[in-house]
């Protein structure tokens, strides 16, 4: 039985996770139910494509995940199911594709065409449960509804390479629990036109001159423990995904802040790369 | 092997939800267990009720609902196990129970009365998870205690039809994640009484006189794009469980606020509905 | 096939629980995965310690327990991997462990060493969920690293018996999702030294002379309702694990404020205990 996922901005308090939870197992006995998320910012399509594109490869292949926001079906957005590298998922046509198949063309695209489901305001329910318990069945897409080749593309901010290749211009794309502020740029990237040569990092109006692959990179067990840095400063690494990211050791938005309170940075803000 | 769901004011940072799961499973290896929320408010009866009220038949036939909330036992104050609509109920008798069989009649209701369970502040640990796991094992009522027919009534706010059925005067029932409101009148009680006539809904100093079936009922998708209405526009919609709720349109509580704050509606304010 | 369980600081919006889920089903299909608490805040071990305390024996034998905190390796922080009180826990040497060791001895650690694991800055992610499938799928300690026989030691706050036996010092360990205020005084130790005698609890200038058993305790259940003590009154009870706690009778943190807020007592203040 493949599993199903759900990725929603429906929150924890109300009953939307409980609703469709029961429907799914009182359509399936045996189905395998996974939450990657319910707080995705509303309707924040950005938001909900990063999460799951960092997350759905960890699944098993022909894992089916269902993506719960900005879903009603309108005369501009239709209700797709996709099959892609292997995973499936259902959404509504608005941008969360374009954004998940930027590196991996989709294998098949078809737009859900199920008889006898009235336009409702909770198609997660109405509509998305029924396609995902067909597929967790060996239901194939074409019965679903017809294929498409076309769908809404939202372009992800693309970072910039500038001057030459003497600099990149990326920008933030996530904060994470921690206030942890991940940037478009990925290691690749900055590896590609680095060239051996030195690195300074910008943000706002912060210069950091070193990238390390653990947040503990900062410090330097040599010192003496009184004389090394730690927590409260801040650092860039390379994250698990491969993306630079802007962090304070150890640090809790909730006593002394995240990287993003704390360099004043948000969701589209740049981060500049120089090479010299 | 039924589904056993839990509905708590619990919160998800404690230990209090990972003790429930692991006593469960400790007792029930192959138990199915599923959050319906953990973050009812505190003490909130009504809240607690309308979650399990729009949740539970979603759930196969003899699933068992775990109620972990306002649930110590007092001398004024049992513990229940319910049958209703093919579904059981676990909960001090502190209203939930009269909330939730408004319109359906409990087949059997029982006193809870295990042998050897002190009076504890966490009874959904030492006794509702034991009753649960002997319904899973299909168990009977009767073995759990005795028979009763008398539990806590508390009374839903039922909307009134006034003036000569021109008017029927509602109350918000429910806030959820996205600051939409949630009122107690049902789409059958407007049917009933409009009889073709023009609507006019009041809520505090707005007034609106279209209910759509969903969220982008407010687009006219015949206009370009420029002229259309859209976030952060204020409508009126029958919503999934078919009760009237104010919305605006793709709204965000951490950016532009939802119905409720924008409205400054709270629970219990009134709305009102006008023919005309 | 033994429950695996997570109890992180890596709270649930990012993508971080669902691609730690996503690895271990993908490693083992049959994983039954069930989340303690994923809203530790920030690298506070103590926090971590107490939750993991205070839920993992609930579990069934054999369970093994992966904690999210504080996890990356360091040359001054091996990953451990533990076999106490019947339980497995995987975990950086970051002091989670002796505190949950506290009064039972564990059977076995050692220090994990997997081949082919590089240093990273997501370890749950790369090396517990491998150490935890190995062991679910019944493989032993010893093919994970080499056993070790010390580790970081945090001493948890422990009440200091002072004035000759005539008065208790503690302090507070934790507050709940109530705001309920949790202190490091256990039952037993109050019992040792009362002998008989009369008891007053001093917190910030509150006294209080009882200590219930149930949080409605404190109603006294002959008076007429009106003449009761009920919401929004303070008193004092051992809760479910034997611990003094502070609470406000049905307190709500978004309304009237739990124990904690209206004390103003937080983590590591003082509780008295005064016989006579």
């Amino acid at each position: 039985m493949p599993i199903i996922t759900l990725t929603t901005d429906f929150g924890l308090k109300d009953h939307f996770v409980g609703v469709v939870k029961g429907t799914i197992y009182k359509e399936l006995k045996e189905a395998i139910i996974v939450d990657i998320s319910h707080q995705v910012s509303p309707f924040h399509i950005q938001e909900c494509a990063y999460i799951l594109k960092n997350s759905y490869k960890s699944f098993p292949d022909g894992s089916i995940h269902i993506v719960g926001v900005d879903s009603e079906r309108t005369p501009e957005k239709t209700h797709l199911a996709i099959l892609v590298d292997g995973h499936y998922f259902i959404t509504a046509d608005n941008g969360v594709i374009s954004l998940i198949t930027e590196e991996v063309k989709p294998e098949r695209v078809v737009e859900i065409q199920l008889p006898n489901t009235p336009e409702t305001s909770f198609p997660v329910l109405d509509v998305f449960t029924r396609v995902a318990c067909h597929l967790a069945r060996g239901g194939t897409l074409e019965v679903i509804g017809k294929p498409v080749t076309n769908w809404l593309s939202i372009k992800e901010f693309v970072p910039r390479v500038i001057q030459d290749g003497n600099s990149i211009a990326g920008c933030v794309i996530y904060i994470d629990n921690y206030g942890n502020v991940v940037t478009n740029i990925h290691r690749s990237l900055i590896e590609a036109y680095r060239k051996g040569r030195k690195l300074t990092l910008e943000a706002r109006n912060k210069k950091l001159t070193e990238i390390y692959e653990q947040y503990s990179g900062l410090i330097n067990f040599d010192l003496p423990a009184s004389q090394r840095r730690g927590p409260g400063d801040l650092l860039a690494l390379f994250n698990a995904a491969g993306y630079l990211e802007l962090a304070i050791y150890k640090s809790n938005l909730k006593t002394v802040g995240g990287a993003a309170t704390l360099l004043g940075l948000d969701y589209r803000d740049t981060i500049l790369i120089n090479f010299s």
